[in-house]
């Protein structure tokens, strides 16, 4: 008993039962303590350190619990067996630190942005507010694995209307993100498959496949599309594809390219397309392109969709429209996961849609895009002699391929030099072939009229040089 | 142009050039018109139509962009090669509709439960509404893969002091809820491991490791938790443990044994501990057993928390830290991937711990379950002679091993009987075997005292005839 040293402090904001516990951790961590060392019985101590008798009993309950004092009945508390108890030093491994010092351009042409001068904060405040009072705990218990009923309603109504999907609320999962919903896709599809992409390629879903441990495969386009003859031969499984509008070139797949997609995908049971629908709600002349989906006859088709791009990035909300085979996958072996996304959420953007804010917001958008897009094309014609335009008229980026024999690099250098951001192709192609023509993706979401004017005055005169 | 039927209403809220376009889409479709049939010219149809010829036009446009028709340049606009178009009828295939219809019982002693009525409304509401008006544009930007910095700052902090874990913010990577976690978990990870589980098991987390293909078996566990000679043996790369307070068993984890453990996973390179310490808050005797994690000198435990079952199940945030070399592995390969987890509610909780409110709200519902469980405990006094209480002191449920001879099937049917629903153990296991005692579960969150107290009395009863 002589060994325990233990001042308390009694104006401590540690309670003295914690105090004793820890100076007998110490001891018996740091080797003071031997195995099978006997401790003083809790009336002793609590005399000596003038304590309750319950305090030291709670202090030697917490020990026992933790495992660092063992109890043998009538004879009293013991050191546990802990000498071999590792050493408590860490060995200090260096974390690697992110670069994340991403230098700032004053015109960044990036094809991702999403203007957010245009989110209607105000309606957003508005519906959280009053989505928090109505509900109570009802909104904060587990939600349907699936998404809300409602919410999945709301965008199945959406999905019939604007994009021709022939779906029902029962087909509709809903995720935190799309790169959540290809994880979910994975655990339902199960298995082994070779899935193929477009060649250039939407990365993201790209990188996902890859990271998920699929085999993947590059098919290339021709004017139409993903070549369905080279996607024959790949061996592939699934063909991923975005024909609405193919992510980065703009190609819209027209509608006999698309029936021998389907064609091809109705030839063997577990061939699948996943149609990634990213960003159909932009497009500057006549209506929107039909979906894929409202042509399968056969349940071939896995329709993704997202709010991310239409509503805003920080809004981890997307879903996927599962055909029969793969809903009846789900329900028996992963309809236990749980939902990934907020009800405050689902609630929130249900009720966006059904009061016809999300429409709204839209046409707000469209417009704001379709402006700038039409200034970039005016400004554009000027350098009509070094370059040809293509994937106009249809979501927030358009392409140069140039003819006056420079690299894309040297294009990418001579903008940089100016401090202006714009984006090669070639950042996209899975495989890279030398006999490319230099192309340059130039989106336009995120720069104002004004900033795209002054931005292609420069390029049209550093191009030149 | 005979064959055209064009009625155009120009009452109709649908364009007229839409309707035109309709109207030969649908011709097209079902067979009127035949590949390379000639369309009018845009000057012939504007006039029969009595329209603009840009309408027309627009009407053209849209039917190329499809893919419907083909333009010839000097001789006009043809019907492209649609002739193999498929059907588009649907062949409907009945969705399996799932079963909802959960019976609702009287008493439900659920150990999933959370006490919602005590859920903070009002500090949530003011928090909401606080961050949506502070920030603005920057709050629905994409955020940090691994979740906002402040927001792992605050969680580090907490866990540092809160649970003796010894991390970084950098180590952190926040997702949406402990099933996300555990798909990118498995991402991380890679290749093919084979998880050792507690038996019985928190079978969420085992059934996600078979949905995510991973090999699982099953380990034993004694009086102090997972039996590290039998998981030596077991051939297993991970294991999946819950030392602070093993669920369904409640075993606390003692020194001993999760030495033993730490001493298993240093001796192979790609071994691991992963310690779900899902409800380590809620102690009711003493202080909460420090973390596994923070005795780990080699970097060999992931660590998971979740803010799931401490603050509401609808909060869909949940964390893990991970060791240095698999921080490394996720830096390298997987930080593409996005958040799930919006800004704004990752901004909530950061400011509801760093604010006090975590703390205030856990000593609340501290109290709350723990006069629960203490009133449970005094009335399952009257029934000590036909059971055998464990697990108690810890967590939201307790276990009750029978002595009179009735089987676990037995109790359940007899207590269904009265509108009571209790869980047996062997729902937990994963290897069942005849010999085990009767044990039944008891959660007590989501029930009132003096609801306890009725049931109890109710049980008392049924189970002695």
């Amino acid at each position: 008993m002589n060994e325990l040293t233990i001042s308390l402090k009694s104006s401590s904001k540690i309670p003295l039962y914690e105090q004793i516990y820890s100076y007998i951790k110490a001891d018996i961590q740091n080797g003071r303590m031997g195995y099978r060392e006997k401790l003083p019985s809790t009336r002793a101590l609590s005399r000596y350190l003038e304590v309750s008798r319950s305090t030291v009993e709670l202090a030697y309950e917490q020990l026992l619990s933790e495992g660092y004092i063992e109890s043998e009945p009538y004879r009293g508390f013991f050191v546990a067996q802990t000498e071999e108890l590792y050493r408590l030093k860490k060995e200090k491994t260096d974390v690697p630190v992110q670069e994340k010092a991403r230098r700032k351009y004053r015109y960044d042409f990036s094809p991702n942005g999403v203007d957010l001068r245009s989110f209607p904060y105000n309606v957003w405040r508005k519906l959280s507010r009053e989505i928090l009072i109505d509900d109570r705990t009802e909104l904060f218990r587990s939600g349907d694995p699936k998404g809300e009923h409602g919410f999945r309603n709301a965008i199945s109504s959406y999905l019939h209307q604007a994009r021709g999907v022939n779906c029902s609320p029962e087909q509709i999962i809903v995720g935190a993100g799309s790169d959540y919903i290809l994880m979910l896709l994975s655990m339902i599809l199960g298995g082994e498959y070779r899935i193929a992409f477009e060649d250039p390629v939407y990365k993201q879903a790209y990188r996902m496949a890859n990271a998920l441990s699929y085999k993947t495969v590059p098919v290339s386009l021709d004017k139409n599309g993903m070549k369905v003859s080279e996607l024959e031969k790949s061996g592939a499984d699934i063909a991923y594809v975005t024909p609405s509008h193919q992510y980065p070139t703009g190609i819209v797949m027209p509608i006999n390219r698309r029936m021998e997609l389907l064609r091809w995908a109705a030839k063997r049971e577990n061939r699948y397309i996943v149609e990634d629908d990213y960003d159909s709600e932009y497009r500057y002349k006549g209506k929107p392109i039909p979906a894929l989906q409202g042509y399968d006859a056969h349940e071939k088709v896995i329709y993704l969709g997202t709010f991310s791009k239409s509503i805003a990035p920080a809004i981890r909300l997307s879903y996927m429209v599962l055909p029969g085979p793969l809903l009846e996958k789900y329900e028996k072996k992963d309809h236990f996961v749980h939902s990934t996304v907020s009800k405050v959420d689902q609630l929130i953007v249900q009720r966006f849609i059904e009061e016809g804010y999300y429409e709204r917001h839209l046409n707000k958008t469209r417009a704001l895009y379709k402006s700038r897009h039409d200034v970039l094309i005016e400004e554009l014609k000027g350098m009509s002699d070094i370059l040809n335009i293509s994937g106009e008229h249809a979501g927030v980026h358009l392409l140069l391929t140039f003819k006056n024999g420079m690299s894309e690099e040297e294009l990418i250098k001579r903008a940089e030099k100016e401090d202006i951001r714009v984006y090669g192709l070639s950042d996209y192609r899975i495989q890279k072939s030398a006999d490319e023509r230099a192309t340059i993706l130039l989106g336009y979401a995120n720069l104002t009229e004004e900033q795209i004017r002054e931005a292609v005055k420069i390029l049209n005169h550093c191009f030149r040089l």
